[in-house]
């Protein structure tokens, strides 16, 4: 039976029964609009957790001015219908108003790791992250709690954030998720044309090309930077960046002979897509 | 038996061992330099919980430059025989690189509530006060925390921090504790000389004015604001501020009628006292 409710206070009384009844609790925090790449993380949590929690929020706060929030997809039916069928024990579906009530204003944010990539071309978005993922821990209590390694530079600032602030929480990342071509599994990718989704390999073409040449022996940053970015220059309309940088930090790479993150956003159309590598960890693309 | 710990994991394990044994914990979290003041928190955490932990962290991400972090009192031995004497269950000593090791780089900061009185004099203050409590809140996981409203901002600030992240956590205010001659507690006391001691009267002289205003039946702001700043001004080096707020905001009056905050804070040589009362709820100071 899969609880769903709308209330902080009955979502946190939900998560308290199940630790009291000594069960660990196991969160997964998503905007909604769930596809593979979703349930993989909700897998992921019962195999690690007792008490499976999903929350579905798009959470405005961490959407910027002229980003998407108004037309996010929202598939509520389809979400619950995901979350029972994977036997989800609690969803939490919150309305904004109960998220941040008047007089809300505190912001959990983090300093060097969110500057770069995501940071600089989404000014705002991770303080908008952090906070809500702070709240969603607090009601939520959990063991662990798990998230995309498709939003990579996310899942290592949550992870950082638990750390900092002294959260007894395990924040696990999961591998993404791909169509059978290779695109990344995202909630936007249903924004896009037939022709939108065809250019919209651009990118693992190029990460592959990297993984490719790093299998082959290549470690210059630069190289294996430029054959990631080549196919995206050449089929989508913008990027806003294909960069190399350390798996941990998040700049410059410290040490490009061992590990290697490889990180993309680009834009066709009105959609913008991100996707990632870490080379010398991830398999290939 | 009051046990000592420095490592954030071994209070930790101390706080969820209590609440595993059912029992509510109460925490103190105090900069040390213990006087009655602190006492009476302690006291009051006793009266709402069964496990009572008292932290002693001089704190220096809440100092700015040029203020009194390396001069701070530091009377350990003295702090730990009040805690004993009030069987005190756990003492939290950690070392700042223990709170903040390297990489650290979370803040959390709040917003129109930490502008006016303190936030106008000591910028950056409140982040650290509100950055180091998430972090203890979150290590101790506390049914209750308490804190005096001698630095009666520092308590709103809390209050509000703890209801926008959803921390399952009572902040109590205790009310202030005077020596008998009105001069509020404090661990800055010990700074002043014989004449400087005396000269800190104008502070509590000030607010029992006003509060005798205001049970004359005296509600303009700007009158009892005046009242309470005339022998501050005569008495000390100089104020920050002697104001008039409104208890919940802090900003602006906006109920004088039934509730008013006068707050100050105020230099007496190289030392800064700060005393409040709301008037039509405290007592007379």
């Amino acid at each position: 039976m899969t609880a769903v409710v709308r209330e902080p206070a009955d979502f946190r009384r939900a998560c308290d029964e199940a630790r009291g009844r000594g069960q660990r609790v196991g969160l997964v925090p998503t905007m909604g609009a769930l596809h593979a790449g979703h349930l993989s993380l909700i897998d992921e949590a019962k195999a690690r957790a007792d008490f499976i929690a999903v929350t579905i929020f798009v959470n405005p706060l961490q959407f910027g001015e002229g980003e998407d929030l108004d037309r996010y997809p929202r598939t509520m039916e389809a979400d619950l219908e995901g979350c029972r069928g994977r036997d989800v024990d609690v969803v939490f579906a919150p309305d904004p108003k109960a998220m941040y009530p008047d007089g809300f204003q505190t912001q959990v944010s983090l300093g060097e790791i969110t500057k770069p990539l995501e940071g600089e071309f989404r000014p705002g978005h991770f303080d908008g992250v952090t906070t809500v993922v702070t709240k969603l821990f607090n009601l939520t209590g959990p063991s662990v709690a798990v998230f995309g390694r498709k939003d990579y530079q996310q899942w290592r600032i949550l992870s950082r954030l638990a750390l900092d602030l002294d959260m007894p929480i395990e924040v696990v990342g999961c591998a993404i998720i791909r169509e059978a071509d290779g695109l990344a599994l995202s909630s936007r990718n249903r924004y896009l044309s037939a022709s939108e989704r065809k250019r919209a390999l651009g990118i693992v073409t190029g990460l592959r090309a990297a993984y490719d040449a790093w299998t082959g022996g290549q470690r210059n940053p630069d190289t294996l930077r430029a054959l990631a970015a080549a196919p995206v220059e050449a089929l989508f309309d913008r990027a806003d960046y294909v960069a190399a940088a350390d798996p941990e930090t998040l700049g410059a790479p410290e040490d490009p002979e061992s590990r290697l993150l490889l990180a993309v956003a680009a834009h066709l159309g009105k959609t913008r897509l991100i996707d990632n590598v870490v080379l010398g960890e991830d398999p290939r693309p």
